[in-house]
Parts: C-alpha cells; structure tokens; sequence
C-alpha cells in the first residue's frame, strides 16, 4: 500500500474500566487493542458517517490483518486516556491506521502502533473489495 | 537483540472459550495475545523450571514491550488450537519470543508473531537486569 | 419450574488463564460465569449429543435468565480446577442448571449458584419452546 | 442484615464497548456484571468520598460475596446505558447493593439484582470489619 494524501486524525476520550486491570495491577496487554477498536468504532460513526453497524448491515466486516503495538507506561485503575487514530494508507482492499494512546493527566504517551484492515464478507469471510463510496468516506 | 544461537521452541494446546467469541463470531483479535500469553506461562514452568509464579514471588514480572501479531484465519467457537513459542534472542534486558497458533483440525496458521518482553521490577515498574542464573535457565 | 426426576451431573476440568486474573490478583468475579457456561458447552457436547454449534446453527441459542452465585474462595493463577454441572429443572421453556467450582488441588469449594437458562430464536431474540427431541436428549 | 435506613441511589452513564459483544451479538451476560463494578467504582469516588484506590492503598478491597443477576433484555453493539445501584443494607460485615441497567434510548430495563460485598484484607484475603469511619461515609 502506498499514498501520498493525507488523512485527518481523530481522538476519542475514555476512562479504563476495573475489569481492565490485570495480574500487574496495570491494563492488561491485550486491551490496549480494544481500546483502539473502540475509538475507531466511535469515529467510524462520528466522523466518517459510515459506522461499524451499517458495514455489519451490509454484511461487511472490517477485521484486524497485522497489528503492531510499542508499549511504553501502562495505564492504571480509573485513568482518563485518550485514542488518536488516523488512516495512513487507503485503497481497495483496506487501510493502514496509526494510532497513540495517552494518559489524559500526565500527557504522557502509554503506546502506539499501527493495524492493517481488511474488509471482509461476513459470509465467506473472504476479504472484499472497498467501494467507490467507501473510499470516498473515509478519504478525509 | 542479536544472538546466534539457537533455542529450542515448545507448544502446548489450548481449546477456544465461549467467551473468547466475538461480533463477527470468531476469536477476538486481541485474544490471540492471551493465548500467547498463556502458552508462556505454562512453557515458563514446564520447561524452563522458573514459572511466572515464582518471578512474581521474587518481585519481578515480564512485561510486553513491542508485539507483532500477523492473522491469517480465525479461530472458532470450541477449535482447538497450539501455541508454539521459542525465544529467538535473549539478553540481560530481556527476550524476544516467536509464536506461531494453529487450528489443530485444519493444521492450518491461524496467526503468527513476536513479542518483545522485557523483566520489570513489579514496585517500581522499572525494567531489571536479568540475573545469569534467570538467562542460563532460558537458554535452552 | 418443577420436577422430580433426577438428572446427570457432569464434571469438566480447566486451568486458570493468566488474563483471567484480576486487580485482586485473583480470578475475577465475573470469569467463573464464562468457566459455568465453558463447562455446560462442553457437556452439552460430550454428554448430551447435541451441542451449542448445532443449536447455533439451527437458529437456536440458549441465554442466560437468571444467575445465583455465592462465592467461597477465589481461585489463583494457573489454578486448576473442576466445574460440576447439572440440570435440576427442566421444562418446555428452559431449564436450571446448578453447578459448583472446586479447587482440583485442594478439592475445596470456590463458587456454586444456579442459572436458569432460556432457548431463544437468534434472529428475533425471543424465547422459545424447546422441542420434544431437545427435552429428551436433556432429560439424562 | 437488616436495615430501615433508607440510603442513596446514583445513576452512571457508560457506553457498550466492541469488545463486550459475544457469540449472540449482544452484551456478553458476565460483563453486566463489569458494568456495575464499574458503576461502583465511579460512584465510590464521586459520592462516597472514598474511592476503591484509597481502599486499596489502605490494604484493604472490596470482593464479591454473592450476585444475583435477572436479565430482561440484552444490550448491543454502542448502546449508550445507565448502571443505578444504591445501598440497601449497610452493617460493620459488607453491605447489599441492587442495581438495575437501563438502555438509554428505550429506557427500558436490561437486566437487573443485587450484589452482597464484603471487605476484606488484601494480604490475607480474609473478611475485616468496618471501621465507623467507612460505616459513616457509606451510610448517605
């Protein structure tokens, strides 16, 4: 994948839930990934104007292909943090998004990473091919 | 990290949880950490003769630092599955483990990766050396 | 509900995973749910020839109705343990289920409680009778 | 425990994160479970003046004697919800609180019971007694 447009970058706020602490008394590894999930659902449907529930409508889904995670400080019991995402590369088959996570009172930043998303056929669960509109929305 | 020599990989067998389904009826993509995760724990007593348990006992955890996570096909409701894990690079500030998880039915790769981990010091949460005798019982 | 037959109960050993540990370094609260409904999954398989996959794919699912829990003694990590479960009422529009989690190392008890579970259509959601195939390959 | 005092009520308001979606495509039954301890925990701090993480630095933590859960209705993907609990019984052992979960677009009832907690030590696990202090901040 390769682009040279720039897309714009979206925040969302949370706070971390007790059940996300984990043996370490820190957010568990793996939930860090969640909370991207999230953030990108809540933006999917705030900013693209095209949320994870109408793709599910249509019988699409859109699926994790490679994730890549830097962990730097853990985020702890009831900690406010934000999730900025951005798509970095786009085309027909899915898109590359940077994401950062940052404790909302230190402004420190706790990881980021990238995912690679596929579209996929929920059916079949083979990877489909992203419409004109779909590009179109998410090219912002 | 560099290392030439070679270590030796283990796996063990796990079976898919109810729990671990999510909305597109499948494993949920950040639960493939914890059976990575889980594989550790198990190889970690079994093989290396130093459990997580008696790290913790001494005041020390091993933390993730960077993950690569690469999916291929998803895991489904009650499949059974291995995780194969094996250290690729070891050094006193920590290792680099290599996983691969297969659908024990279709032998086929359900997901491939790596973690960085380093050993941390649980009070502070400050990464620690580890200690020869930590590195002699990895080195296998 | 009512009855006086006496039904099966059945037994189904699992470990403890390390993400099912919680900020109180044990096993969190609401996990032992996912061990009850992990346990009835696989009996519903192994004993009474017809699993939640086949109930799935018929359109049936089986939901949570009502659930009693009474806690005893929390389970560690890497923890193994038994979950014994059994149906104590059966009718033609769910059933209860009993069950109880023992520590398989000291044979003391954990949790028990009961749930009463419901068929549901899954595409309307609704409630449904259960068939006279069903209660039979239940009533063992 | 018995009580005439008649306590506080407090209403949170959260939103269904991706990850809390099951098999059913709905709120997987043990998260509401989650969702009132993470209504407590908000409310802890907000009301009570005295939130769970200075329970925890004082050694101490609340655990989870018994639950009893009624579900009504499920909740699905990005539902917005209230959690309202409230104290219905407060002795120097634990207290009892009820809660009830509402979807916030229909007001309708998702599901709701009551929880028995009681404090205990976090070094040795076992039940403290509270103190008039706590007794004090908790009977509003």
């Amino acid at each position: 994948m390769s682009s040279e447009k720039k897309y714009s970058k979206f925040t969302t706020e949370f706070k971390v839930r007790p059940d996300d602490i984990d043996l370490f008394n820190h957010v568990h590894s793996s939930t860090y990934f969640d909370y991207v999930l999230a953030a990108r659902f809540e933006q999917m449907e705030q900013y693209y104007g095209m949320s994870m529930e109408e793709f599910l409508k249509q019988g699409y889904g859109w699926v994790v292909k490679t994730a890549y995670v830097d962990y730097k400080r853990p985020l702890g019991l009831s900690d406010y943090f934000t999730v900025t995402t951005g798509i970095i590369e786009l085309n027909d088959k899915g898109c590359r998004v940077e994401f950062n996570i940052k404790n909302k009172k230190t402004h420190k930043l706790c990881c980021d990473g990238w995912f690679d998303y596929v579209l996929i056929d929920n059916q079949t669960g083979r990877s489909m091919k992203l419409t004109g509109k779909m590009i179109e929305r998410y090219s912002i």
